[in-house]
């Protein structure tokens, strides 16, 4: 029976089609649903809603709850519709009339909040220290090979000569500023929504402040309607953040791609890097960082999915939202392991010091001269134009 | 062991990586794969790579595969990587020496595509069915309740009347064109790019035009290099189709829970398709229409990805694209699940005729009355603003 | 004063942000507007609203505004809000009477969007003529050099022989289905909206038949709520065709900047298609294939706002659309001249048959050498892991 | 003649494709290169480059050219491509040699991403103080209103009791977090990208601190190559704290509509806020907070098209990234009149009491008995079923 249900029944193919894939995306939810229930239940037992005999049951049946699904064994069944439903299900065989308590001055609502937001916290901190790694990995590369030149390119053109060095260090300095994005977008979502009820607030006294602490966050959201309005809006921006960490990792593996092209053959990739072909026996493919390349843009699909979802609706919650919950797990998922496989694979990278100093041809140096001459008093834009003519003069003897 | 692998060990965390979900994904695939293999092997034995006791054997393994396959009992495993290589090991366990000689002339990245896009029509074909009942559904509708007025609203203000019948025959009319745009879709798709290997061809000659026909693809993509290319942007092209589907599904929805307010009463949702409230008893809320509102924004974003996966990237196969497979396998799923449910519940509506005749107020009017006016010969322009004026001092007085 | 004043004054700053830039977007629709008001004042003179003076009075002055819009000097001022007050006020000054009876039986709803599909087709069938002749562009481009080899990639890494020929006949292919796709969009707006009012009809009888049949549409699309909820579904669908143009446009570019590398140099880009650097003397920029290929992320954005603006509304006309419009215009002009700059740069690039024929080194040929084999009668499986073998060892000499 | 111009010609129809609408574009900026110029032109100076009377003499003519920008007269010409390249000729015409010097070590994209970083961090500002005041407007129109009822809402359906203070405070705490948000972007983008060259470093000693204070930036970015990877990245954060003020006000808009729907008639919109039809004399459409609500989707859509413009690329700069530059100008634009004209409006809008009152019905007060039960002992799920069951027979009897 549904936590809503009473007496009526809802047609099975509505009931199928409305629960979607909660059920599997929920399991990864079930940990932290106990945690905010057990901060619930404390402060029950301050409101005087549960005896003290009745706490400690609930407390440790939402214990047991949390142990049997960080081993996988907590099961959701699709008539139970969500892990909230399920577990208090749970509660309520294990621990009889309290269980039934469980609920008093709380909505779905604020509950699914709550959890989401604790397991948001977490992931992000792991993502964090996933980015704080990777930036390790990154410094580590370029001060192995720092003395390696590599030619810059812009356009796809051989500009300016750049070296190994900086190219890794502009992946770490961007690591940094990312690692400061992480941060500011669980500063923003470090609000308990847990006490709004279902977004109008509750007829009566909760402690709101007492159950914020218990569960770590560092302030209460106070609105309730705002609790609920934020929802979205704080799951686009964490994607968001997501999406820079993404983007340098997109950048990164199209650079090794390309760096590692054998006609350019900067970078060598170990056999162990790369997959090969059902059909041409020869071929050595950098997979792993088209994957890595490609999951870039997934999570901005997904970012885009959850702002749009959320335009044009009224204030308060709508159904709607659900259908945002599995991509923001997903994204939270893909990006730590995009951070764990680009940190893994970097420093078996290998660099080419040869290719890479022959590839250091004379066109890289023509701002070189043209400064030289600068210094000598020449105006910029002369030097600048003598020397675009002598490159322009050579190229058409080349093609003469 | 990899359809490619030799003796070279990929790094697990690599293969972990790069493997993904295709596992669960590929499950799907299989028989489409399956029908595309059989057609290959009835070429190699035109061909002569295979002998009629080979094409035998390897006919009737594949009926095998596709039996399994079709009863959810065909397993691939992480290690095998996909679908391909779990039937081709399948195949070689099963027949010996033939099974080696399926993947004779053929190319994972002309396989690929070819299961796919079998998937692909069968998909297209079913939702193309679905929209023509979901159709009659709406035409049953509008003729049920086709005398009954309802107020037409612009800018969400009451404009002009209209009635269940014209608001039904809007949706009934506007899926007359997707399914036109489903046609069409299908169509461009009904390319048959077997044989054309890795994208660049095959050195030996291949029978396309026979495989096509087995297959029963209405032509031959004939550029090898235009059958990789179009990866994406046909799956762009298949994920707009469902999201034009999709957005008149989006709209449906927003207006039954629109008119099914109580504030309204146009229309009433019976208790068997409204869920509940984990807190509030007297709720009755339709969920359902919100989650049909909201899997149009989903697609929506998942075409995005597609179209964003493949920008700027050179022409040939890059394993970026494995990230589409699974959002468009679940596109298709969603947008079927969608009609279906869509033509599931709207019979169930029921219009309040009451209600409908209150709201048929005064104000809808007064178009008639300027059209009137100028049938007599005063100008449009200037009957328009005498009645204007009438209007802004009537609610000057109720303002007063 | 606006179409819609009486005595009421709106707050000028209000006005100024819903008009937004309207008055600069509608330019471009003046004409079409024109054409549609002319096939009105037709069907008003045969419903007797307009005397046969009359009609000739509004015809004339259509006529001449039309031609001031072509010149570019028809003016919309900003309390005129739109192309469609300007032309009426327009019209009033200067046949009086007959000008104030221009707008019976009409609404700017479907007077909007008359105007806006006239102009699409028009555009389509230049974006059409241009896809044609860029085909032929490619098809030349591909038969000067057809005898030259190219290597074929796949993954970024050289997979088996290709050809310029083989090359430009990919895209030449996929601009065939391109031309088919917009032939469809064009078929799917094809479809006259005039006669439909505000979205619900009209109380006096209007003969859509003739005005569509005279503004030069195939068809009429009947329902009048289906006309404007099919506002922003029909622009979506056009956005869409174009990114499918594009894509193919990025794609081309990708490749061009990519071969003509220095590094790689199988194409050369003369210095009339390259721009510089202000800082690097030496440098001769792909810009223009840059800009190309990145038109195709813009039109791809502007197709995701129009599906988001319209997403979550109730059916009817919302002035949230207007924000679609400079949008759509502005796509079909970009796709317009990126059909016109690629079929104007493709034939300066020159093929440089000596270093493509360099590049043609002996991975390409693995397949070959396999498939030998197997017509031999060896299994493919097997034939294929002695040569991934053979070069394995050869790779780890060359390391060793 | 370009800054990258030597004896070269560029075909006109590239030259007028890659320049695109730039010359309009750029108008805004000027005044911002001014002040970077001022600021590179003093560190010349330092490091003897430039005299101390070219200093003076380049000091004075850039205030000239900021002076003309901020009234609108400085002329950017089509054959300039950019404001950079206007500039730079305005110097050389208006002081001689100096002129042609202030290009020394700078390249055209470290000192175009000065110049939009000022543009930005001043806009950002702006916005910012925007938010801030619509947060007051919000703050007083919830004391004005504050004792009103509303119904609260959650699935578009009657849910508990809420006020118009809550409703505005919901906006206000949102405001206060998009505040936070838009400080951090403006922390994050507060880096001189100056004196980095064209991404590779310049080969003479700048002195990037002295430059980076002149500007007002809080402090460098340090690796060359990272300011060029950053743009794109630091343009969609931005976007992306945008869509957070714009996602609130989408919303803010869509209660308006809805609660000053005259079937409900919470809200009441003074006729100065309302625009009209053109057919329908006594229509009064909330036109303003339509397009409020639409510019959120076509920010989300400007934010995706900078996202995806950079996928897929190499480090270093690429022409690609000239689109992004004109929509990030039109968010911030539009972000700035959105604030703008909500701040305007609110205060204008009535809340009508009694109609509120009127709303306030039996339904948003059962949670209020449930809890009261349970307060007096009742396990909650208990006295829910039971209410739930009363609503359910109350249903049945009307329905009966």
């Amino acid at each position: 029976m549904k936590l809503w249900g009473s007496d009526t029944h809802v047609d099975p193919e509505v009931e199928r089609f409305t629960v979607g894939d909660d059920c599997e995306v929920d399991r990864e939810l079930v940990e932290y649903d106990c945690l905010a229930s057990m901060a619930h239940a404390k402060m029950l037992r301050r409101m005087g809603v549960l005896s003290a005999k009745e706490e400690r049951a609930l407390l440790a049946a939402l214990e047991q709850v949390r142990g049997l699904a960080q081993q996988g064994a907590f099961e959701i069944r699709p008539d139970q519709e969500d892990c909230h439903t399920a577990i208090e299900e749970y509660l309520v065989q294990a621990v009889g009339e309290a269980g039934k308590k469980i609920h008093t001055a709380r909505s779905r609502n604020d509950q699914v909040l709550a959890a989401l937001r604790l397991l948001y916290k977490a992931r992000l901190q792991e993502i964090e220290q996933r980015t704080e790694h990777l930036t390790q990995v990154l410094v580590s590369f370029g001060a192995r090979w720092e003395q390696v030149p590599l030619p810059g390119y812009t356009h796809t053109r051989k500009a300016m000569p750049s070296s190994v060095g900086l190219w890794a260090g502009a992946f770490a300095e961007s690591m940094a500023d990312n690692l400061d994005a992480l941060r500011w977008v669980r500063r923003l979502i470090d609000q308990s929504p847990l006490g709004t009820g279902a977004g109008y607030g509750l007829p009566v006294q909760v402690d709101r402040e007492f159950t914020a602490k218990e569960m770590g966050f560092a302030r209460v959201q106070h609105n309730p309607l705002y609790v609920q309005n934020s929802r979205g809006k704080f799951e686009a921006a964490i994607l968001h953040v997501l999406t820079m960490v993404l983007a340098d990792l997109n950048r990164l593996a199209t650079d090794v791609i390309f760096f590692s092209m054998p006609e350019l053959g900067y970078f060598r990739l170990p056999a162990e890097l790369c997959t090969g072909s059902s059909l041409m026996p020869h071929k050595r493919n950098p997979d792993v960082f088209e994957v890595l390349r490609a999951h870039y843009h997934a999570v901005v699909a997904d970012e885009y999915a959850v702002a749009s979802l959320v335009g044009n609706l009224i204030s308060g919650y709508h159904r709607d939202l659900q259908l945002s919950k599995g991509r923001v797990l997903r994204a939270l998922r893909v990006t730590r392991d995009c951070l764990g496989i680009a940190a893994h694979v970097l420093p078996k990278i290998q660099v080419d010091e040869e290719r890479c100093l022959q590839a250091m041809s004379a066109e890289l140096y023509t701002v070189q001269q043209v400064l030289q001459e600068t210094l000598r008093g020449k105006p910029f834009r002369d030097a600048y134009r003598n020397e675009a003519r002598r490159w322009q003069q050579g190229e058409e003897r080349e093609d003469g």
